[in-house]
């Protein structure tokens, strides 16, 4: 019988354990607890574990009898600073944190499925790595630090998932290639001359230079990218002056940069300069444009995902296996898939009937824990088969 | 000899009054201990006092016994809400308010008006007003209420001065016209959809919305009004947004509009709203726009002007009587100039050597003391010779 | 041996076809000659034809002796209104009309496959349609009137493909999904109200409200679709005015919207009328937009791309099968795809050695007629394995 | 009695002159004939004439018996390459030339004034200078290269006229000051990189960047001069593109500046210069700005306008003596007005009953010839009265 039959009967553990993290919230770079209570759920199953990897991550191992691969799975286990509105017995305990991500679910399923796994190490071909990340919400990651620690030494493929709250929970999905996007922050201050409302000829406006800068920046994705390609730049803050008959001196904008490329992003952020470089010069003002790289786009490989696509379509207790949307969110897995080939897909958790469709990040925001069994059921059935994955 | 010629035997008294008010600064509206003095020096000089005139105004009047126009000078009397940081033994006692436009200035030299003209009393061909004004710095003003509650009534002429810290105080000026503008407020508010930063074909965007409106609003000055006239339209301030990947679902703007003209002001604002209302199709956006009538253009007329022009030319004291710049400004001395003709004059009070050099509003604003001797010889020249003023 | 196999032989009358069509290329709708030629050369082959089918348009038809699908082979045979600057033996012959599209190459290639398969017309397994189409380049084109007129009744499956001068001659390519775009045209014409340059306030400038107009339209693209999706909106033609100090009346514009889906071109139409009614509004203009639909999105059916691309790694003649990259350019092979499944797919001619590496619709432009071969290569043997299409 | 009484009985040579110039209107630069025919009248006067002063400019004199200043009468005598589409008998003779701006009119008023003047020389104080100047219509005008030849040698004030169609042919009218403006042309072209309209990535686009630059070049009036102060910026011409699919590689504008003030001027064009370099910087543009100074401003001194609008105030025949409104257009009169004290006023010519209501260069403008006798009458009268003009 396939492994993954068993996943049905842990579902009362797997619901248990997601609510108990769902009370017990910790933000990124806090998550001591967590993490304490991820490693001796694992060390009570006998598997091995290591800690403190490149802060509060944590990993187990698993090696099979037989040859394989080895195969990493990774969870994210950090909160967010979102106070809980949910009315339900499991509600945040914490004021002002809240699993509002689904990050207590992967952790939980990840828990259940080392479980499960663990019963049939005398099988298993290959080896496999239970990564637990901590702080994926917040920049620099958890993930980049992991990997500087090791956590991918000797590893040959790399999977994880992530709870979709526009997916329903009798479905998972998959993506080839660009599934979360670069997703960067800027800030741009523009430094003019103020003066009074009444005399606009002995000043330089920032307001204004700042109002023509945004025109102008319409056509970075208009005209300057490939229209084939994707990218977005919004400015999301614009702040400036305090007296309407002031003009003002300064302006503070800041705003995001999303793409899938890496080219895209270095011609839109060429075509800023110079736009900004313009806009100096048009106005006399001075500007200067901080930017901060966010996590790179996330790619899954095509071979690999297109294989546990396939595997997933097997499991019949899975309704529906679809072709995923891209998003041009973050998600620091994306430097796992930069080292190493593998998958990111989605678990749906979506359901109207029990208010289990509010977007991510929302203080009301829950989920579908039905839809957990079949993240389990696709790592399980990744690593029974893990020995079928084929190295260029 | 000539009636102005006292004046300077007055200067210690002058000084004095104007330091005492320049101690005791009260904000607009609230003015009653500076009525309550300015009350008792007339009533001490035997010049009957009308009280509570719209408001904290009141006003003397001194009857010559002689046939005469009715002539009406005016001081104002708040102060603004600033914190002094001049270092002085007269520096304001009140924390966070301060006279940094000169009203102390004004007042005194009424008073020292008063105090002379009163001795001329047998010789006076006329009626002379003193009147006292509150609350010019804060919307409605002062002006407007003791106009309504009779001050003009049987009044033929008005005259008032202001000091200036642009004109050396050796110095006063004079306008045929519009001397002060328009000055109106007004406030933007554009509502539009806010979303994610990376999905701007959900949202309808605030900050695009009134980018794009500013620089639309550049052509009401560049194109539509008669390049003969002025006008200024500024923003003054625009907030929008508080995250740098949320898109902003609203803006907020304010702004003045300023011009001499009642025509160019209708031709002003009924074009901000044509590009109010196109913003809106443009980009899916509900925008209101606020607009406070500030004072009308303050207008000298002209015969009245020369004439006192003239007048003070013959004063030898006065080192030079030149013709003024035109200011954008706002004055609700305006509102009796609407009513009567008349002049309203600057009194020079600059002098570098003294720090008297800083701009109206600013919080180590001062004046040298000279200056305002210059205008109380104006004022009681033109007293004397009001039976020279003719009627159209 | 594969049926293909034969192609290289034909060499010599395929180049001599192709450079014969080149010498006398004729004008969308006006292909009388070219068509005459054709029925002329499949008549020869005793194959029928069926001519004046929808236009200048002409099929012929081969039955196979054993059963299988209708398959439909597209080429196309109208020229283009361009001076052929190349120095040749085969150059154009008619002034002011060229070959500069590769259709000549097309027709060849598809006369040839015609030769070919009739002379297997005893083991084919179903029936091939050789459709020689009219008028691409000029809109309606000619494809709709040839299915209007009956030319897709009973076939099963469409095929066809176009030269490419960015693909090396030794290669063919394949897209699944959109693979051509919405090639649409529009004019836009703003009426103001024109005076002189000195007076902007007595006008309504075109100009102006154009300019404006133009940077509002940036938005369509970086704000309003779906940043994965494609979409671009080019202004080509801006002409307004005619003396540096008068005020312009009138501007006109013309322009192209391309994308490759329906939806997101409702939107970015619906956006144009929008922001043109808020431009009417700003600026007290009337604008007229004229849309003309050009092509539709031209999109492979998936199932039957990879069975060609498939087929065509196996023809050890072609020494690259390639996933080719999207066209925003139009295409009417598309209302056959609308129609039917099937491919378009890329037959490469590059050949910097021989000059042939000028871009389409180039004056200059010329085929490294080696490239045809692996055309009829890959027509030939879609047509031996035709049977082993499968309908869903 | 006065002299300028005697210009009634002059009417009908007046109109004689007025409309034979009309019938025989000579280009800018071209007018031999005209000059002839001024000359050959003011030798039978027997007023001796110097010609070819400057180019066709010529000029008369006479030198009084008593003594007093020595004045300069102006007149201009090209006319416009408009087609006359007046329906009367003293339509134009010469296709596509027109007296459209009133210059048959300066020159007959002139040529009576001598006339008249000439039969008083016995008791004429002081000299009068007849100046008929050439191509005022057309840079660099003709009043220049007069005043190089020397015909401002010993002259003391400069008098001339200007019929105008916005007032009515009773009224004459003067302007203190800034009457006519500098009135400069400029063109600008920018260089992108062209391509098609489907791939704006791979271009610079010229109509993107040139909307932008017109967008931005507002701010040069709204924001960057003092508002008190009087600009015009106007494009005119935008020409870009002839293709609705191909992105334009370049865009040709042409545009007037208009001001009164030379220090304006120089604000307004080193404005113009930043933005440019600010829209190269944006858009990847090269951007070439070619510059023509027009006339300067024409400066009425105010002494003499005074003296002239008092003057003129005293004859009966004028109803209506006013205020002129300054214009915006150029005039090289103004050159005239840099070297020497005087006033260019305005005689009216409109009447509306006798359709004389068209603007000036409209191809049907015509002159109530009443009009122009009130213009005689100001030239006759300031002549009896020069010796009363006062030097500084």
């Amino acid at each position: 019988m396939a492994w993954y039959k068993a996943v049905t009967q842990y579902k009362e553990e797997l619901i248990e354990i997601r609510r108990y993290l769902h009370m017990h919230p910790e933000l990124s770079f806090h998550e001591t607890e967590t993490a304490e209570y991820i490693a001796n759920y694992l060390t009570a199953l006998d598997i091995p574990v290591t800690r403190n990897v490149g802060g509060n991550g944590l990993y187990g191992v698993i090696e099979g009898k037989l040859p394989g691969p080895t195969v990493l799975l990774r969870a994210d286990f950090d909160a967010l600073p979102i106070q809980d509105l949910k009315d339900v017995p499991y509600k945040s305990k914490v004021p002002g944190a809240m699993h509002a991500c689904g990050h207590d679910g992967h952790t939980a399923m990840l828990l259940i499925a080392a479980k499960i796994i663990k019963a049939h190490q005398s099988e298993l071909k290959g080896t496999v790595i239970f990564c637990h990340q901590h702080a994926e919400e917040v920049l620099p990651g958890g993930a980049k630090s992991m990997i500087e620690a090791g956590v991918l030494d000797g590893v040959d493929y790399v999977f994880g998932t992530h709870t979709s709250s526009n997916l329903q929970s009798n479905a998972v999905s998959f993506i080839t290639g660009p599934s979360y996007g670069f997703a960067d922050a800027f800030t741009i201050d523009i430094h003019g001359l103020g003066g009074h409302g009444a005399a606009p000829h002995t000043t330089h406006d920032a307001i204004i230079a700042a109002s023509y800068l945004i025109t102008q920046l319409q056509t970075v994705v208009s005209r300057s990218i490939d229209p084939i390609k994707t990218g977005v730049l919004t400015i999301g803050e614009f702040n400036s002056g305090n007296a309407f008959n002031v003009i003002a001196e300064t302006a503070h904008l800041s705003g995001t940069l999303r793409t899938y490329d890496k080219s895209i992003k270095a011609v839109m952020i060429e075509r800023i300069n110079e736009i900004i470089e313009g806009i100096e010069k048009s106005f006399n003002v001075k500007i200067t444009l901080n930017y901060t790289d966010g996590y790179p786009a996330l790619i899954n490989s095509e071979k690999e995902t297109l294989w546990l696509k396939n595997l997933s379509e097997d499991i019949s207790e899975i309704d529906e296996v679809l072709e995923g949307t891209p998003s041009l969110g973050g998600e620091d897995f994306a430097y796992f898939l930069q080292e190493r080939p593998g998958c990111y897909f989605n678990t749906g958790v979506r359901n109207e009937t029990i208010q289990a469709d509010f977007p991510h990040h929302h203080p009301k925001f829950d989920m579908d824990e039905n839809g957990l069994l079949n993240g389990v059921r696709v790592f399980v059935n990744l690593v029974e088969h893990m020995n079928t994955l084929v190295k260029e």
